[in-house]
C-alpha cells in the first residue's frame, strides 16, 4: 500500500528476450500503467527479464510480497521460450496441472490430432489459477492471488485486462493537471517549484522540460488522489511562470 | 558475465515517476539494447523505478553487484525530483560534492546570477565520477565504475552513448538472424523447434506470432555470438517451416 495516498501498488513484469535485445518496443507498460492509475493503483515499479526460469522465479516471489498486484505480460504460449506459467506455479509451490475448464475447451476447438503436447501446455495451470479469458484466442491468462499473468501480444493483454479490471480492488483514481510554458526554462523555475512541493507532500510534482523544432519549455505535471491539491499546486505553479515572464499554457504541450 | 556466451552484461535502470504513471513512452530502452548488443554488452534486465531516494539506493547497490554494466537514464536534471546523482554517491557511500571542472564550465556559460542554486546541482557529482559529455548541453552525465548515468532526453541519452560507447570493454557482438512464414501456427512448430533449441544450447531460438490485417504467422529469431550456429539453426527452422507446408522467408515481416 502506498505510504502517502493508502492506495494499492502495482508492479509490472514483462517477460521476454525480444525485448531485452531490442527487436521488440513494449507496448503494454504505457499502456497498463495509464489503465491501472484510472483504478487507483499506480504502478510503483516495472521489470523486464529474460525467458529464464531461477530469474523468473526469484522475481515473481520478490516482487509479489512488496506490490499489492502484479502484472506480468510474455511467455504464455505453447513454444519452448514460454515458460512464464510454470514459473509462477513453481515460485507459489503449488503443482502445475492439467486445468479442467480450458483442457476441455481447447480439446474441443482444435481437430483431431491437433490439441498437440505444445498447446496442452497452455491449458495446464498452476493449482488454484483464477482464469482470464480475452474473447479472441482460446487460450486465456490467469491470477493467482496477487499475480496476474497475460499474454504479451498487445492487443490480447489489452482483451485480458478489461476482463480483469472489475475484480481488481482499486484505491482513489490518480488524477493528473498540468502546466506548461515556452521560453521557461527548468533552471529558473527549481527553487519555486522545490518550494511548492514542500506545500503539497501528498501529490507528484514532475518536471518535463520539451524540445520542438523552433521552440522549448517546460511542463510541470502535478498527479496525487487529491484534485483540489493538483488544481492548487498547478495554479501555484501557473503564477510561478508568470512572474518570470512565461506565458503559461494549461495542460502539456501538444 | 554471461555464463553461455562469456559476455560483459548489462542492467538499464530508468527513473522516472513520468514512465511508471504511463505519462511518458520511454524510449531509451530499445535503443540501449540494440546499440549494447552490438558491443557485446547484452542487457539482461531492466527496472523503471520512480524517483524515490532509498528506492533508487538499493536498486543501483543491487543491480552494480549482479551486472557487469548498469546504465541509468533520467534525473540529472536541476529540479527537486532530479536526485539520480546524489543517489548514486549514496549507493557507493562516496561524498557528493562539487565537480571542478563542470562548476568551471557552467558559471562561465550562465549570465551572472543565473548559475543559480538549482544549476549548481548539476555541476555536484559523486567523488571520483568520469564525465560523460553530450556536445549539446552544458550539463554532462558520469561514470561512477561501472555505473553509467545518462539524460532521460532520448536526444541527450543518445549523444551520450556516443561518447560512452567507445570506453566500454565489449564482448563478441550478438548476431541475429530470422526466418517467418504465414499460415503456420506457433503450436503446429513448437515441438520442432524445442528440438532445434536443444541442438544449439548457445543460442536464444525465440519463438514470435505476428498479425496483420489479413495474415498472421510466426517468425523465429536466432540471437548468439555465434553466426555459423545461428544460420544453421535458422536453416532448420525453414525446413521444419517446409515440413508443416509452409512458405518461409528469411528474415522478419515487415
Amino acid at each position: 500500500m502506498d505510504a502517502v495516498t493508502r492506495n494499492p501498488t502495482a508492479c509490472i513484469l514483462v517477460i521476454g528476450n525480444e525485448v531485452l535485445s531490442g527487436r521488440t518496443q513494449d507496448a503494454n507498460i504505457r499502456y497498463l500503467a495509464q489503465r491501472l492509475g484510472e483504478l487507483g493503483i499506480p504502478v510503483r515499479e516495472v521489470r523486464i527479464i529474460p525467458d529464464v526460469a531461477d530469474v523468473i522465479i526469484r522475481t515473481i516471489n520478490e516482487v509479489r510480497a512488496a506490490f499489492d498486484h502484479v502484472f506480468t505480460t510474455g511467455g504464455i504460449g505453447p513454444t519452448h521460450d514460454d515458460i512464464t506459467s510454470e514459473c509462477v506455479a513453481a515460485a507459489f509451490g503449488v503443482p502445475w496441472e492439467k486445468q479442467p475448464v480450458v483442457w476441455a475447451r481447447m480439446e474441443a476447438h482444435y481437430p483431431p490430432g491437433q490439441f498437440n503436447t505444445a498447446r496442452q501446455r497452455m491449458a495446464t495451470m498452476p493449482r488454484g489459477a483464477v482464469l482470464i479469458d480475452n474473447g479472441r484466442t482460446i487460450a486465456p491468462g490467469f491470477s493467482m492471488a496477487n499475480v496476474h499473468v497475460m499474454a504479451g501480444v498487445p492487443a490480447i493483454m489489452r482483451l485480458m485486462f478489461d476482463m480483469l479490471a472489475p475484480r481488481l480492488a482499486g484505491g482513489a483514481p490518480i488524477v493528473s493537471r498540468s502546466v506548461h510554458a515556452e521560453t521557461i526554462r527548468e533552471g529558473d523555475i527549481a527553487a519555486g517549484l522545490t518550494e511548492i512541493q514542500a506545500r503539497y507532500p501528498a501529490l507528484d510534482l514532475g518536471s518535463y522540460p520539451y524540445y520542438r523544432d523552433t521552440t522549448a519549455g517546460v511542463a510541470i505535471v502535478a498527479k496525487g488522489t487529491d484534485d483540489a491539491a493538483a488544481d492548487a499546486a498547478i495554479a501555484e505553479v501557473t503564477e510561478l511562470f508568470k512572474s518570470l515572464g512565461g506565458r503559461p499554457v494549461a495542460g502539456e504541450p501538444a
